[in-house]
């Protein structure tokens, strides 16, 4: 398994997310080559203020010592709002792979900064997902980013 | 009710949280003078990786346009962490008030340097909780923290 295989199911999250009408942003958390927690945005599904694809993901993979996320790689389909990106940093979850940042930036620079290797594939699938979902449900993305 | 009596209800919360064999922060929301919305830490109750005290009272408060966020005041009975912090920061929440934060020191200094107001009570009841808890339980808190 590389990058592509696991932004893949991030990706299928993603798609599941779009599916149950909700906001099509997936996450996948990845130890030793192992996916430990799967996840995606659930605000509509769970009439959530919090359950962000990354949040959803870290809840998946339940409680763990803060050790185990030291081996952590995140997949995500997007990049991090300032909520997901204060959970990457209070577990301390040393990799962060971004699907894409071109429909939304991020906090991946508070990332940087704080020492997280950050990549970006730059994917189109992912890109494509949330730019149609902008254009055809805006209501929905200004609440999920508090706008 | 000024901030006082917030954080009375704040800190009543803790209490509640430890009570039910929890970690003992709490938090309030208010908007206009109002409660809109209270929590407690779940970790242990709900198996959470995710439901801080103010992760759980998002939560509580429910799914809110943007603009509920921006008249919001947050009481805190703990300086709060990175993840909540980016919470905060993610809805735009301009008024933090923290219980304390010398048996633990959050992300006071990013929420600041973001134009977030925080005002920090110093209150001994808070205080003396934590301290507490973090002799009598010091797994659970370091997993909370993700130590």
């Amino acid at each position: 398994m590389n990058h592509s295989d696991y932004m893949a199911q991030a990706l299928a999250q993603a798609q599941l997310g779009l599916d149950e009408g909700g906001v099509p942003i997936g996450c996948v958390l990845v130890r030793d080559g192992e996916v430990v927690g799967v996840g995606h945005n659930r605000r509509v599904q769970r009439d959530s203020a919090i359950l962000h694809a990354e949040m959803d993901a870290l809840e998946a993979t339940g409680r763990r010592p803060g050790a185990f996320y030291k081996d952590v790689t995140l997949y995500t389909t997007l990049s991090p709002c300032a909520m997901c990106t204060g959970a990457i940093l209070l577990y301390g979850i040393p990799r962060v792979v971004i699907g894409e940042n071109e429909s939304f930036m991020g906090e991946e620079t508070l990332l940087a900064e704080r020492g997280v290797d950050v990549e970006v594939l730059g994917d189109a699938g992912c890109r494509q997902l949330m730019v149609d979902f902008m254009r055809d449900r805006p209501d929905l993305w200004n609440e999920d980013i508090g706008v």
